[in-house]
């Protein structure tokens, strides 16, 4: 059986070049083919996109919310049909598929309630004063509006909450931008199993043909003519460092130069003060082994190298940890490209001068050739400082421990990472006021900062950050999770001296919607 | 006289490259030269400026409101020499030299009460529910931080508002960044004034010596040498098309990409619907010449193209238009680089098949040779659609007049147009809801709307936007004006599980502030 893109109501082209999704557990291969994307079908995609960007930017809160929870019901009744194709094309356990469809729907809703509501628009107004000296004042009144067409990638790593229905595709949705989606080439069923009930709740709720399209296709031909596409006006993506950079450059170097939202790497270091007691410190040895194995380690805020007091209970908890993680089972990561990307960036580690490696990752890589164990390397805080190459991220169920002598050496750690989407501190609460300078300096680096957490298991909430400083993201000033994830794709506009009944409903004088506004 | 940059507290080299200003409407040059500053006083501002940063960050908003308040204080005091030394940098008049003054103090004051109340920090709370299933949830706060160090470019036509202590400064001093200013060639001398009250409220402020430096020297060398040192997080410009892609270009390559704000181009649209009557036609013609000729045109919200109607009261409105324009007198421009430029724009625009000249700038350059005329220039909507050069920025009192035949041309000119800064519609409010597409159209291209008013004179509010999507700004996201403008200088950073006493008091439980918070 032969698949191909989902072009507003139609179907793409139907071309020879083809590829099938590969089960990582066993090395099976799909029945159902899948076209890559025509030429014209990624032009076609993006001029629906163009042509129904008025439409869109046009829908009341209450339109663009029903049609997200329209699309949320759809969802939860696909869960049986996901568990089949997502387990199939992901290795992912059953229950993970459930929960995963469970947060997709929820971030749906939760896009549905902040449109609705119509709170998000940092409504603003500056009543006229005629009578103002030396000249009167005008009436000014600015809201946040739609920026047009926005290109999404699926992620390997979530194939339903950050895929074609998930946290970037909701946003741009919620902000009333269309959405063309490009799907991952290792879950392409799972795309359009949720790309089909997306056109279903597109009709079902009157929103133009154009809202939404789904696209086939290799990253580096058809994703790149995409983001190159004048009609495209922001680009979501969560992937790896060089592809999310090889986008921004290319939007970038565009004659209409485009946001990038690229969600990229991230080591989301950890943070152990010293004098902890014993019982605590091995408290952080579970709970550091089911976060660093969680999923295969294949979260963006997997927690890859922690920072622990040589002495002082370090050395217990080191070799409780080197017990659990030996422990931990092998199991299939999401597809060759990863497995093959984590053998070659602990490779690359293992030789670094001065890392000894605790626990080998298995090298039995099972009939799928995917699966991966557990590995713990370690060094100290001085070979660690001396070398750029130990703060790259390598994506899966590995964990560096650096011991580090004086606290003064954790503010030079801090200082030498990178952005970072999250850091964790480890401590007594009585204790943390000396660490000031640490935390000051570690806000400067990522995105979220957790106190005696692990950063896996990222809430969706209005609060959350899941963003932070390159090269965690290609915009540290946004979050791709929660509520603030919709003013990515959002642009403030003033409107001078206009009559009411042609404002928004947002800003009319009598406040329609009874949102909260800035009021001059 | 000799003067230097300003690195911090100290004085940068005296170099041997040194450069004058010239007066533009006599062609006198300065006696004080000023040095271009050398690679070792960039990389020690730099430097200062990253010392400074965490400092600067754990300011408190009523800290930040006092220094904000003190140079205010300071340059209000110092409007006497500014209006020697400026009226002599730029030609401008005496009455436009305290207008600016008082904006500028203004605007400082408008950012010290913003960051006094604290409530632009976008405060959000979701509190813990440790019994929540089938996982506990936990407590997550949020608001936004600073980006750290920002550089910011004197704009030419703005040599107070949009210069040392302009809008971008202030805005980046409100969000907690430190701020290099890259001096404007053409006004130096005002630039050291400011400068020098800058240094003197830092220190009596109490803030980190990198809270500032000034620098004098080249844009291609020194600006861009600002641009690419990794100390730098964010840029702030207004200036040129070409000027502004050259930094977001470098900005853009970094091996860390950070954002420019550069406000570039943008020729600010009038659309004059059909069915107006004489009387207001000849408010019109009046009203365009006083907004197409403030400022020698040198604004960056110059109406610059003007849609009218052919018939219907358009033709008498061109000739009083002509006849008015004709009227203008002739004044000196800000440099010599600006008034090439303004005469080139002319001539290229002049050649183009179809365009025909009304009003010729007159071609005496005065002593100064700066000096300039207004000039009207005409076509018809079917040649302008013709030839995408019609849409480029003239910058100077100049006037494209293109008549219309139908509404349905309006569409295709508005689908024509790039990005801006303004578009502004004039017609009957009962006629306006004919036009609701065009006005969609519209709000896609610029960030402010008026409505039978003129862009020049932008306010300086909570709900202005002055921004809009490319060439108008490189980030259609952002404002430079107004309070919206801090928002370009901040991240959103997210505090888990933190114990209360160690969060920043906008997130403490008790609202010491007494901010307006989003609270789940």
């Amino acid at each position: 059986m032969t698949e191909s893109s989902l072009i507003g109501f139609t179907k793409g082209s139907v071309t020879d070049a083809t590829f099938n999704a590969t089960n990582p557990a066993t090395g099976e291969t799909s029945e159902t083919s899948f076209c890559h994307a025509s030429g014209e079908d990624v032009s076609n995609a993006c001029q629906l996109a163009s042509d129904a960007s008025l439409a869109m930017a046009a829908l009341s809160g209450a339109q663009k919310g029903s049609f997200l929870r329209d699309l949320a019901d759809r969802i939860d009744g696909l869960v049986d049909q996901l568990v089949v194709t997502m387990t199939a094309e992901t290795g992912l356990p059953e229950p993970r598929v459930r929960g995963e469809t469970g947060r997709t729907t929820f971030q749906l809703r939760m896009f549905a309630d902040l449109v609705e509501s119509g709170d998000w628009v940092d409504a603003r107004i500056d009543r006229a004063q005629p009578d103002r000296q030396p000249l009167p004042k005008p009436d000014l009144r600015s809201m946040l509006r739609p920026v047009g067409p926005v290109v999404v990638f699926c992620a390997s790593n979530f194939p339903l909450a950050f895929s074609v229905a998930g946290g970037d595709s909701a946003s741009a949705w919620a902000a009333g931008c269309p959405v063309i989606v490009k799907a991952h080439h290792a879950h392409p069923g799972t795309a359009l199993l949720v790309g089909n009930a997306v056109v279903d709740s597109v009709r079902a709720s009157g929103l133009p043909e154009g809202a939404f399209s789904l696209i086939f296709g290799d990253g580096r031909t058809v994703g790149q003519s995409l983001v190159k596409h004048p009609a495209i006006k922001a680009v979501g993506f969560t992937g790896s460092r060089a592809g999310g950079r090889v986008l921004f450059d290319l939007a970038s170097q565009r004659d209409e130069p485009i946001p990038v939202y690229a969600e990229m790497s991230s080591v989301n270091p950890i943070f152990i003060l010293p004098g902890l007691g014993n019982e605590k410190m091995s408290e952080i040895a579970a709970g550091l082994q089911g976060s660093a194995t969680l999923g295969v380690g294949q979260f963006c805020t997997n927690p890859g190298i922690v920072f622990y007091p040589r002495g002082a209970g370090g050395e217990s908890m080191v070799s409780e940890y080197v017990e659990k993680m030996k422990e931990s089972t092998s199991a299939p990561m999401l597809h060759k490209g990863i497995r093959e990307a984590y053998a070659e960036g602990l490779d690359s580690l293992e030789r670094l001068d001065g890392v000894e490696v605790l626990v080998s990752s298995a090298n039995d890589t099972g009939q799928g050739q995917c699966h991966a164990g557990a590995c713990v390397l370690s060094t100290d805080s001085k070979t660690f400082l001396s070398d750029e190459r130990m703060v790259e991220e390598v994506f899966g169920p590995s964990t560096l421990l650096v011991s580090y002598e004086t606290p003064s050496d954790l503010l030079r750690i801090a200082d030498f990472l990178e952005g970072q989407l999250t850091a964790s501190l480890f401590g007594e609460e009585m204790q943390l006021s000396e660490f000031e300078e640490l935390l000051d300096l570690l806000e400067t680096k990522a995105g979220r900062l957790l106190f005696n957490q692990f950063p896996t298991g990222v809430e969706v909430c209005p609060s959350v950050v899941h963003g932070g400083p390159y090269p965690a993201t290609t915009d540290g000033r946004s979050t791709s999770v929660g509520t603030g994830a919709i003013l990515r794709f959002a642009r403030p506009v003033c409107y001078q001296g206009f009559p009411d009944h042609l404002l928004p409903d947002e800003l009319k004088e009598g406040n329609p919607m009874e949102i909260s506004r800035h009021e001059a």
